[in-house]
């Protein structure tokens, strides 16, 4: 099995990618094929003691920056880590791609590269929510941010897929992000999708309103690619403030501070459930190749994990279930 | 000062709203005109101590439920606590309106009943969230969802003259939700509305992505009422389950639950100013009266508070002040 990893995405790279890639080989015995400026990468792997059969380079002389736009990947750096490691991945024998780099230029460039699958119009950016029972699987969190009623329906059926094969629930439920719980809540957009959810896929059981997605009430929740967005960001800095609100409580009292380190384990307990880092990449749906996304600001940690989740992926051919999927259900 | 109280409204009608009218009464000698089924408020009343002259009661037959359609006020349930409440606020000698009822109802019944203030097409909720810096304004947190360019410039013209009068901020800097920082991000709706603020409305000063809502960079933010409404409650259930999932850690150690002992104070600290009972009702705003609803769930401490915020913005003259704006900048 080989992953490609871009090492030249997020906005610690390549340090944290190769760092990252350096532990998942040693810790998973998977090929990583590192795809960036040669030189850069060769300085960072000195770092380390790794078998060196496991990792190869492939150079890729020009960088996506993180702000550059989507589209520059295809028509202007075609020989960017992000072009080039597509393109591997589209040959025989590479079975993965892993990037922290910029969200839209992988989202564009595995559309445009690797094509998408027969029955699903638009990508969609899956991913894992920490929640009360275990975790949920959000789609779209940002690829797709016109999303119409069929591409939910087809989100919903991907989804239901990856829980199946990747999360190991054999009966996945599926709910629909809304603003209420009657059907006929939300815009047309919703109101649509709900009625076309209803109708072509068992696994949906209906609306979930936001303040339900950390409840784990549904395995697998689908929206539109603006709203999966807003909803991982509020998450995501919500989760921040609060650390740094309750940082600044305790320091203002040293029997707090006491109390903090009595706590520290549980703390960091209930932190790791809520981590990002700990789920690895976000698997994007719909395109012909098995893409992750890593978050821009990955830790070695981050990567090792995104690494760890695409080899589970390969070895649980979601990408041909997902397939075989959307073929019968067209 | 008289401010009309939907005795009827909210999860736990009316003890809590009576509750919470008792004490604001007491503690800031405002007059409160309790609406809603007589025997019952009188009922909740006999429990308590209490100033007699300032709290009157206003009968109203029926009752709006939670879940009703939001036109049913309007067609049917004319003499609904929320309507008559409202046909009360319209006379002379009334001067805001409280609900913990039906949010729908009461946007429907107000913009029915009260009517728009001129230069505003559509009402918006605003809510006060907490982060780092104090706190920030947001609007529209769920009465339009299908908001157009222009009624987020509504939003952002109001909700800058509610942060210059109601929360002390005499130069207010005003933002836009939306998936990233440049302005060609987001949907249709943001890209048009990011022109018509940077062109209309000297406090914007641009996007502002989701996961900064709660660092508190602008201190207004505007967006559909969509979108709000799912970052309103993202917030909410993930304090909750965080919550949860601490206190679930914590149980499993004993060291753990000494520690949090120690940490009680601080704790209750960084909770107080993350909770929404601690701020009061949400004013929506846009329509020719001042209204504010409080949460479903409202605790005798929210409603009191919601009662406090209305006595403030009474006091600032919001609403005139609301009115000048529009009136000048239509």
């Amino acid at each position: 099995m080989k992953i490609v990893v871009d090492a030249m995405g997020g906005d610690f790279a390549p340090q944290n990618v190769v760092a990252g890639a350096v532990d998942a080989v040693k810790q998973y015995k998977v090929c990583v094929t590192l795809v960036g400026i040669k030189e850069r990468i060769e300085e960072e792997l000195k770092k380390y003691q790794f078998p060196k059969d496991l990792i190869e380079i492939v150079h890729a002389p020009e960088v996506v920056a993180m702000d550059d736009a989507a589209t520059v990947v295809i028509r202007q750096k075609k020989q960017s880590s992000i072009s080039i490691g597509m393109a591997l991945l589209k040959k025989e024998g590479y079975d993965a791609f892993v990037s922290a780099g910029n969200t839209g230029a992988c989202v564009a460039a595995s559309t445009f590269i690797l094509g998408m699958i027969k029955g699903v119009d638009r990508p969609g950016i899956g991913c894992i929510f920490p929640s009360l029972k275990k975790f949920t699987f959000v789609i779209d969190v940002g690829a797709n941010t016109a999303a119409k009623p069929e591409h939910i329906l087809q989100y919903a059926k991907m989804a239901k897929v990856y829980a199946q094969s990747v999360l190991n629930r054999p009966n996945p439920t599926i709910g629909l992000l809304n603003i209420g719980e009657e059907e006929c809540k939300g815009t047309g957009l919703e109101q649509e999708a709900h009625k076309l959810l209803e109708e072509k896929e068992p696994c949906f059981v209906g609306n979930l309103e936001a303040n339900e997605v950390f409840a784990g009430k549904t395995d697998c929740i689908v929206c539109d690619g603006y709203v999966g967005n807003i909803t991982l960001k509020v998450a995501e800095g919500m989760m921040e403030s609060v650390g740094k609100l309750l940082k600044r409580e305790i320091m203002k009292n040293p029997i707090a501070i006491l109390g903090a380190v009595l706590l520290k384990s549980s703390l960091s307990d209930a932190k790791k459930s809520v981590d990002y880092s700990e789920y690895g990449g976000a698997p994007l749906l719909g395109v012909d190749g098995l893409v992750l996304i890593s978050h821009g600001r990955s830790s070695p940690k981050a990567i090792k994990n995104a690494i760890r989740a695409a080899k589970e992926q390969v070895e649980h051919n979601v990408l041909k279930k997902i397939k075989e999927e959307m073929a019968t259900n067209g």
